[in-house]
């Protein structure tokens, strides 16, 4: 049996990216068992991720199968934090999904190695739920767990 | 006994507190055990705080004394970040930090209260040592701990 490996190919997203981001953050919701849909939506995307100033970035990872036509596997989102300690701006990943039929490809690890060589010499961190097994994909990559802070926050409409 | 209690008033910070933010994040360091000073020196704070493109905000805390001279006693710090479940823009607080000889005035609460009117609505983080006696602080102004999430963090310069 020969294995067909795509290969991933990776780029920032662009407005016509919309509809299938949308639909892997609904899903990555449903996985994390959240009690309702992400409030990004498409006109969040257009101000906040395509606009004038954007306050998230975007990246996504597509395949082109046998013919041309290339289909979005997975993408990251990010942005632009601060450490005082560093006395220079770092990166905060604020979301990381797979297309659930694409797992063990590399597309997760290629996404993120993207965003390390995109941001060398920087600080770069991430959330991961307690229960999630990602954890153990963020410490191959180099992540540590910082046990000695805790996060505390003011949830939204409060 | 009459108690002089001094009325503390908040304003955003201009290039001229420079030095005094810099000596109190020292002192904030020390408290933190840090291995190194903080990073954050005055050419930081120009291009990253005072500049064009701000990616760190800070506000300071002053009290009058008897004479009409004001003197900083605090200052907070925070940038702007991003939940793709809100579909907003929120806030994450880099450093609070009141002088040491100025506790238990209200310095602390009077800065946070400003950031919390200033960002209404919307979702508030910030990280604050295990160990750190300022979590009930933090608890008592409506701050609740996220234990399901882990923070993840590949350092900068690694």
């Amino acid at each position: 049996m020969t294995e067909h490996r795509e290969l991933v190919s990776i780029r920032a997203a662009r407005p016509e990216d919309g509809p299938p981001i949308l639909a892997m953050l609904t899903d990555l919701a449903s996985f994390e068992g959240a009690t309702h849909a992400p409030r990004l939506d498409a006109a969040a995307l257009e101000r906040d991720v395509f606009g004038p100033t954007p306050t998230l970035n975007i990246v996504i990872a597509e395949q082109a199968s046998g013919s041309q036509f290339r289909q979005m596997r997975g993408f990251v989102s990010y942005f632009t934090n601060y450490s005082s300690w560093e006395g220079n701006a770092g990166i905060h990943i604020c979301d990381l999904w797979v297309s659930r039929e694409r797992r063990g490809e590399g597309v997760g690890s290629a996404l993120l190695r993207h965003i390390l060589s995109q941001n060398e010499g920087k600080r770069i961190d991430v959330f991961v739920a307690r229960s999630n097994d990602a954890r153990i994909f963020y410490e191959r990559l180099g992540f540590k767990e910082q046990t000695e802070w805790c996060l505390y926050r003011i949830e939204a409409h409060e």
